[in-house]
């Protein structure tokens, strides 16, 4: 039995809890909070939900921790600190600062002989395992990386900030006409706009100026006003009713050329439709906390990626019923 | 330079000598043939053609040899033999005889201290690459496997061998209505009818009886008689015309469920398009040349599937590139 810690009970929290209980050669030993612990009621009966000041009173009762803090400003300081005590998997998602944390996390975890995998979910993780596939089977080609039907939550978190806003959502659709002329094999330019629009379900408060929060919406800097925009402004109980779920997916596509004179077009096309964002990353976090586990039993240490873990790590079956069943 | 050898010189071998071209990190030193060397006129300028019978006198300047002979009588004899000396990347797609294949090359290759990689391209290969992500993310689900639109050599093949057939050519084609109903989440049960049809262009010769041709090809065992097939009759220049090309594809598709009620489901899609098939398995073939002669390097030895290695050994770029550009 592989022995899961988690470090931080939000949606991802619950997702991976949720997850371990699909994956019979894992169970959850602890849920870490830096909530009062008495406050914290899970899912999971008789397991302790501790401090998250009192980790390492669980060292030698955890294989592997995993760390479901934000990117912004949790995840950088967390895993490299708890990496220099335990394997780690997390879900780091600034993309632009992955060569840092990745050079803080091995520094740990290579001085305390663990495993640290960082960035693993689906975009970082099963989007970029694609990217990197797609382009190292064909050389001479374009991708393209497409989002949802999905809820964006920082664009959501944009709209609610808004003066007069009591609540909103806010969805990132994939413009089906852009898909198609990449699926065509032309590997067309598209700018930001001809890629997604972004449609926006608004609850305003009483009496708001509904036309200035639709215009500060679609002119809002970086979120809105590269795309085409619609606001729809609905009651609260339609907010709670129609758009509570946390739906999200996307495509990844590489369209590319070969022969001798690259006469030949291929189209490569991964795509995800999930019900649930975080359950979803949390079962992709899971496969690989198998992964970490696996890999430090064979003297293994430092940080890792999707990119350097073998697919073999992830499965419960063994190599020869692997090669028998799935090749 | 990786020094890449070619054994074998049909249209796989052709598309591996054009994907080399694409890759800058390798060079294409011979290309080995059972038949007359002199009778063979290959693609690439100052690269020798040499017989089958002398590929040991080249022990020491190839570092990846690639087998690009057929599954059936040709690989499990060659690639264990060239496995003693070589670096070896085949095909081997009898899905069924993969245990026993892996096994001779593993040994061969154990012994002499080189790496043996087996049953690489898209089926085996990428689509069970697919298969393993997939089914390793989502314990609880279902896996479909679509293949097409694409021809079948060994359906084509089949329909040739009927008496008073010209010349002919098979499409398997997957079901659209099956294929949305994958993609629904409701997980259904298909039955191989449910799944593919069969569509096949037939050159008859003068004066054959065109009614028992279509009857014999849409009762064949095995071949036929389990789908719905359609026969068209067309002559040999039309063939040539609109059905001379290779292309082919597919489709892998994981629907699972997640949660603490499994409430929420998910899709994981992965399919291709292929204008020629044998030049995207020689592309395939070919970033596994690339991890062969890198866990090689590395010491390691023996035979691996595509389960086995780590992605990152396919790319051109380093490890910093990769997490910098792609995750």
């Amino acid at each position: 039995m592989i022995r899961i810690g988690i470090f931080g009970y939000g949606n991802l929290g619950r997702g991976v809890e949720a997850a371990i209980r699909q994956n019979p050669d894992m169970t959850l030993v602890a849920v870490f909070t830096r909530r009062a612990p008495n406050t914290l009621k899970i899912m999971t009966e008789g397991v302790p939900v501790i401090s998250a000041d009192d980790v390492l009173s669980m060292k030698d009762k955890i294989d592997v921790m995993i760390l479901c803090g934000g990117s912004a400003t949790d995840l950088p300081v967390q895993t490299p600190a708890l990496a220099e005590h335990f394997c780690v998997v997390d879900s780091f998602d600034t993309h632009a600062k992955i060569p840092q944390h990745f050079a803080a996390v091995d520094k740990a975890a290579g001085a305390s002989g663990k495993v640290g995998i960082i960035s693993v979910g689906w975009d970082p993780g099963m989007f970029s395992l694609n990217r990197l596939y797609a382009s190292a089977i064909l050389p001479d080609g374009k991708d393209y990386t497409f989002w949802g039907k999905g809820v964006s939550q920082g664009h959501s978190d944009a709209i609610r900030r808004i003066d007069g806003v009591k609540n909103g959502k806010q969805y990132t659709i994939p413009v089906e006409s852009a898909l198609d002329a990449v699926r065509s094999g032309t590997a067309p330019e598209l700018t930001t706009r001809e890629k997604h629009i972004r449609e926006c379900f608004v609850v305003a408060e009483e009496g708001a100026d509904l036309e200035r929060i639709e215009r500060e919406i679609k002119t809002m800097p970086n979120y809105f006003a590269d795309y085409d925009t619609t606001v729809h402004f609905i009651t609260e109980e339609e907010l709670l009713r129609e758009h509570s779920g946390i739906p999200h997916g996307g495509f990844v596509i590489r369209s590319g050329k070969t022969g001798f004179d690259l006469e030949h077009n291929h189209i490569i096309e991964y795509s995800l439709k999930l019900d649930s964002n975080p359950e979803f990353t949390a079962s992709v976090i899971v496969a690989y906390a198998r992964a970490a586990f696996r890999l430090h039993t064979e003297g293994v240490s430092g940080c890792k990626t999707v990119f350097d873990i073998a697919p073999a790590y992830l499965s419960m079956k063994s190599a020869d019923e692997l090669r028998a069943s799935m090749l």
